[in-house]
């Protein structure tokens, strides 16, 4: 079995070819919003979201060529809440991925369309007729991907966000807000992995679940860690914009120090869900790699 | 039979009551996104997407309620365009179906994750479990609804519109653009409504999507029409904007006259294809009432 290095350079690498191949060419009309579209979600990232639903497809015995087409469908929505929170009208910022944010890049008028378009295409890619030989799971996904990505999700998530500037937020206030705008996609990664291969043995999925709830918000915890550690050339993203958008965060609100020991408690938590299922390798290395990342 | 009048007022109401149903109630969090995604889509416009659902599934023999349920979903689609196309960085609209465009209502942030909801909203509406008995038919409604929103339908539309600003087009690319904007949606809305109901004998299918094609350059040839010749009291949007914002229409590019002889061409054209469909009178009525419409 490869190291998780080696994993991950194969899984982003088939997941850029993926979505380059999902993204209609530069060529075909529109072409400046095919190009925005492009600039928007090819060449940079994490890709943290399609990792995992590789590493849930893999601790499920799902094909790859199925889990590529899930994964885009979570990156495109994923990309599509950047180009629109990067916007003046919402965080108004320029750099994003080490580039000029779409809007910046384009234009506002284009960012937004972009924006859209590449919502969309998420849910194109996934209701793709055949990508499952039961279609009832097919369109099982989509609903769950809908729900993740709307206002009882992610963008519920980013209007609570929006309505807490300014504001002290109470901890479960905090958590409620970051379970909706980060973690709900990143759980959701989890089940669509998951749902791309057999059907689930014992409390496979009840754990799979739990564990993509967990790294959801490890993933927040860490993320306000290294907005107030990082620097802006690391991040690829403008360093300490929470605090200069008065916005609340972990470190704000329970300090450094308590921040990083709550991240060591999900992470525990989260490697101890997948601990008794058989093929959970990656999940686990992955949930350390979300943990430990500089950026 | 019920004449046409009994007809519409009886599908507006049972659509204003799914919409109800399908939008997150105001109290629950985030109050002022759902708050502002009921004011976007509750209690106005012409409907004229749902009426094309339920027209198209009376000639195909379909069940109301899951009429219902395609219906909801294209008129999301199509509110959600209203909202993002409103907003300054678009067209800078501030009337809407008589009232505040939903960024004068509330703010240009809040109008934004509207529309990002409002989409989202969508493909969880038609993407619900058990709606059709034949999961793989309702997968295909999905795949079919994002095409026509996408960037190659209704988004693609609104790049070329914008792109055109200024600029003296051709008919053939003026055609283009309205193919994608306005008429995607539309024709992906007879198409819906068909799928809900039995399979397709014959050419049934094609001559209702070449009817949704056409009803769908109808809409736009009469719009440009009204936005010529309307006050905005009876459009409840501002009128002459297209001529304000230099864009060429069909007045613009064949004059008031051979626009009007246009639209009735393409109302002879669509009259035709669906009159040899057995149950049909709804289709009939319902391009009539989208070529002689007022508002």
């Amino acid at each position: 079995m490869p190291d998780f290095q080696t994993w991950t350079t194969r899984i982003l690498k088939r997941t850029e070819s993926a979505l380059e191949a999902l993204l209609p060419p530069p060529s075909v009309a529109p072409e400046r919003l095919h190009a925005a579209m492009r600039y928007a979600v090819l060449g940079g990232g994490k890709r943290v979201r399609p990792l995992l639903v590789h590493a849930a497809g893999e601790a499920c015995a799902a094909q790859a060529a199925v889990l590529d087409c899930a994964a885009c469908a979570v990156e495109l929505i994923h990309a599509y809440s950047l180009v629109h929170d990067d916007m003046p009208c919402m965080d108004d910022d320029v750099l994003r991925r080490g580039k000029p944010t779409v809007h910046v890049q384009y234009d506002e008028a284009t960012a937004l369309l972009t924006g859209d378009a590449l919502q969309t295409l998420a849910f194109h890619a996934l209701s793709q007729p055949g990508l499952l030989s039961d279609p009832g799971v097919q369109l099982a996904m989509v609903h769950h991907l809908a729900l993740a990505t709307g206002s009882r999700g992610m963008a519920g998530g980013q209007a609570i966000d929006l309505a807490s500037i300014g504001r002290q937020l109470e901890r479960g206030e905090l958590e409620f807000m970051h379970i909706h705008k980060t973690g709900a996609l990143i759980r959701c990664a989890v089940m669509l992995g998951a749902h791309c291969g057999k059907p689930a043995a014992g409390d496979e999925f009840e754990r799979l679940d739990r564990f993509g709830k967990l790294v959801g918000l490890l993933f927040q915890v860490v993320d306000d860690i290294l907005d107030t550690e990082g620097d802006t050339a690391t991040l690829g993203k403008t360093a300490g914009k929470d605090a200069a958008h008065d916005k609340p965060t972990y470190v704000s609100l329970l300090g450094l120090a308590r921040s990083r020991a709550y991240a060591g408690e999900l992470l525990d938590q989260a490697l101890a869900e997948v601990a008794p299922l058989p093929a959970s390798r990656r999940l686990t290395e992955l949930a350390r790699f979300v943990m430990h990342r500089r950026f």
